[in-house]
């Protein structure tokens, strides 16, 4: 049965390459990174050249990245690992309302061990609100986290701003990219970040590797404690396959970055225009979610959405349905963030943005990716009213 | 070149079979085991035999394992979680002088969070005093935490007994088994502890998957905090890949268990008994490790030592100096714990036994294991005594 999957904002398939690297890699690199005979320098060199080339393709050093087991850990080394090495300024922190669970529940946690957290708001379309930001922080707070897109709408938020606000202000500044890398440009100079966290599972690699960049002078409390890998920042023995595979899943975004977030923009743009023609009382969420991406895609870096998210919300009909009923007929879309939806609860992204229960309801996520065809946006544009007209039927 | 590896402790070779099926799973298995579709299903049913797999291996519940990224993960886990969850009736901890860095530098942590820790000596045999283990135990003591095998010497400690008296006196007790799973056998409800961590590349399972048993009913702070996964109890997209090879290697453990410990058990009698025949001044470390290992090995599971490893220290040699000698004629070894070796810093676990700072440096691990031969012990004896005369008339 030939699927159809929308669903790469959840996870990526890896890349054959990569998984066949990978798979030579578990044959002969076996050694300890932290080991001092051949096995173990054979495993350490692994590791170093993906830093490096990690490091070239953010534009950091190499001293600059730690690498962990996942996106979520990456966020939880940022956020505790700030909180606790700055005590001593303060305990206050500053956040969205739409960042993604592992960043709410780590502020949370943080809150019950005693440290205050403003959740910044955001606008119907997604977006917060920057003067609230910047009243927002205080002689006491040391960090202000905000993501780079949202894994459910898709909206772009406007970190470069965020951070230079907070700077001014002396705060340090981490935003959670992992739904930004590999679908967006973004120079890191120019964004100027004091911490990014990425995961390699949304771009090709496989799941087990994330990163996190922290900048040279801001501190950071480890995370995992333990030994002295990742220069005593991160204890644990490394994963070398999986890190191999977020090298040259990088890399493999590196060559082709620009020509596949156009070609992928296509395929939104024709997904958004066919469902408009198609389907009567939809509401595209996120403010700018559905604008058509304009054909060179000249302003790609400057993207409020993500060229390969689409949210859109069907009147009378429940999302949890029509992800069923899709499934069903071999498409993959999600409703809601995967990462919650094991707890069916309702989007706190959405909640946050004030839309109506209804159009919350109603959501389902596309998320376009590397093997998608137009083939498959017009098979899937062809069942889509079907199931709509049914759904709403037995509505 | 033919190598020799004799670091077993440090990192195994992952099973040629176990990494093919990774390799197929990383091509097949791409959804989020969080998503409702048919991919995330799938997913999700690989991660569920894995979980249930592991359960019958320890017999336990399925709903009592964390999977977690590695041991030190799972250590971290397992210390913060239970001393944060029983904080209200207080914030003593107790441990001994000879764990693993993860477990180690957890504790120091805690201290810094204003936790107070008792580290309990060892004797020279590396034991583990269970008397001063019950005198430490006071009212407000949450966590007693005890590794199972250490990882430089091999000497196994008194963990069924010491979680007796932690448990008599209403204390959780965690046992960190990263070094004990695959080489001694030990049965869960007969060691009756609370808590036990393992690490997936200790017994030939890829890097990247660790697991941590939490007794039903024990209370524990989630270390990662993000989405549902793993119960609420560890947020992360989960490593599908290695959590498959975990089990699978798992699975390979128990059909060669005994049989295995006892072939490599003969190989480190071999080991001891040439090294004894062929050098002077040659000092063995822990109590029993030079003792050899019975024909029949009916004594495997009550061993006082792993029956792969040997920790010797050879009088007049470095073994930094002796880990590269060996290293540059093919044999790979290890001086101390792989962990800190990168810091080449002296061996807690040594220093903690007490022995003489001259026997601390000269001490080299040599850890066996499955893909280790009779042929390979036999040409080790060859060169090593070559070698130490070398280096002691150097030295």
């Amino acid at each position: 049965m030939n699927r159809i999957y929308f669903d790469y904002n959840a996870a990526t398939p890896v890349d054959p390459s990569v998984a066949s690297r990978i798979y030579s890699s578990l044959k002969d690199v076996f050694g300890n990174p932290s080991s001092l005979h051949f096995e173990g320098r054979r495993a350490r060199q692994v590791l170093d050249d993906a830093r490096d080339e990690t490091a070239g393709f953010l534009k950091c050093l190499s001293s600059e990245l730690i690498f962990t087991g996942s996106g979520s850990e990456s966020n939880n080394t940022a956020i505790k690992g700030v909180a606790e090495a700055y005590v001593k300024k303060g305990k206050h922190l500053v956040t969205t309302a739409v960042e993604h669970s592992s960043v709410l529940n780590t502020f949370k946690y943080m809150e019950s061990r005693g440290w205050e957290v403003t959740y910044i708001k955001v606008d119907g379309g997604g977006m917060p609100d920057l003067n609230e930001l910047a009243s927002s922080i205080r002689d006491d707070t040391t960090l202000v986290s905000m993501m780079m897109a949202n894994n459910e709408t898709g909206v772009i938020l406007p970190v470069k701003e965020a951070s230079a606000i907070s700077k001014e202000k002396g705060v340090v500044f981490h935003t959670d990219a992992v739904q930004a890398v590999g679908k967006i440009d973004f120079d890191l100079n120019e964004l100027d970040v004091d911490l990014l966290s990425m995961a390699g599972h949304k771009f090709y690699a496989p799941k087990g590797a994330g990163a996190l960049y922290v900048r040279k002078g801001v501190l950071i409390e480890p995370f995992i404690h333990g030994g002295s890998q990742e220069l005593g920042r991160r204890g644990g023995t490394e994963n070398i396959a999986a890190i191999l595979g977020f090298q040259l899943a990088l890399r493999e975004l590196k060559n082709s970055s620009v020509d596949e977030m156009i070609r992928v923009g296509k395929l939104k743009n024709a997904v958004i225009t066919g469902i408009r023609e198609l389907i009567n009382d939809v509401e595209f969420i996120g403010d700018k979610t559905n604008r058509l991406i304009s054909g060179d895609l000249s302003e790609v870096p400057h993207l409020e959405t993500l060229p390969n998210t689409v949210c859109a919300s069907f009147k009378g009909v429940s999302g949890e349905s029509l992800l069923i009923a899709l499934d069903m007929e071999g498409i993959a879309v999600s409703a809601g963030s995967a990462c919650t939806s094991g707890a069916l609860g309702r989007s706190h992204v959405l909640s946050a943005m004030g839309l109506e229960e209804e159009v919350i309801e109603g959501a389902v996520r596309i998320s376009l990716g590397r093997w998608n065809t137009m083939e498959e946006v017009d098979l899937f544009l062809q069942i889509l009213p079907t199931i709509i007209k049914r759904l709403r039927s037995e509505g």
